[in-house]
């Protein structure tokens, strides 16, 4: 496979959400997932974790975008200038995103979920159970990184 | 956007690492992320995290396999059987792996890490820092899910 060989994707579903704008990011907005009806069986067993990741296809950043190489990040001048992979910057090569949610109920096709940053119709593309790996008690972060998480 | 348009994407880079068959999941392997060339300047400032998220895409899984529904974890009968996406499984629709790795360094276009569970040769198409709202303290998961834990 060379790197300029495509890598194709179907979503598996869609979000469905009345959170608009900066609404999006507030980690207790609410929003639906609707699965691909034929994957509903896909689901079973997802009701017994809290937590799943969701990996989703942010479909609204224009393609130029994508070829962003350094961004400061929220856009904010009095940070550094930093590599798109140094920051969570919609702005990627690939713009995928990654967020952590809350399962609140599935039901048939639709998992509810508490804390997806995602806007409406944005298209889903995998969702993975919380696991104990995927965390570390000893991340080291940058100061830039720490001063965001402090204006929180 | 419907549910069967696809969505493309471009590996930023590939795996390389020695480890091969079940070597690849022992967490203290170390691996090359080696990124495509004009992508070196979007890497700066990775280094200043000490993990971050890699999503790849396990391209050696055959096209048939992204249409099952539901598998036993790891394959094992005396687990339940579940829906695909309350598991880890590679058998997925879209064959996203995603892993959280130590940094070990960042050369121009090449980063080293620790415990990327991918074999070589492996797309790779989002690598991202370790974010605190990437982790809970109180995830609940299955009893099946804390019996395979148990039992590395």
């Amino acid at each position: 496979m060379s790197a300029t060989e495509e890598i194709e994707l179907e979503p598996i579903g869609f979000v469905k959400t009345k959170a608009v704008g900066k609404e999006v990011r507030d980690r207790g907005s609410i929003s639906e997932i609707v699965f691909r009806e034929e994957l509903a069986e896909a689901l079973e067993g997802v009701e017994d974790f809290s937590h799943v990741f969701v990996i989703f296809w942010m479909h609204e950043l224009p393609r130029e975008e994508r070829r962003k190489m350094k961004v400061h990040p929220r856009g904010r001048k009095d940070m550094p200038l930093l590599g798109v992979f140094a920051t969570r910057t919609p702005h990627r090569p690939n713009p995928l995103g990654l967020t952590l949610v809350e399962v609140l109920s599935v039901k048939s096709n639709v998992v509810t979920v508490r804390g997806l940053d995602a806007f409406d119709g944005t298209p889903v593309l995998d969702m993975k159970p919380f696991d104990y790996m995927d965390t570390t008690g000893d991340a080291r972060v940058p100061e830039w990184w720490v001063r965001l998480k402090q204006e929180r």
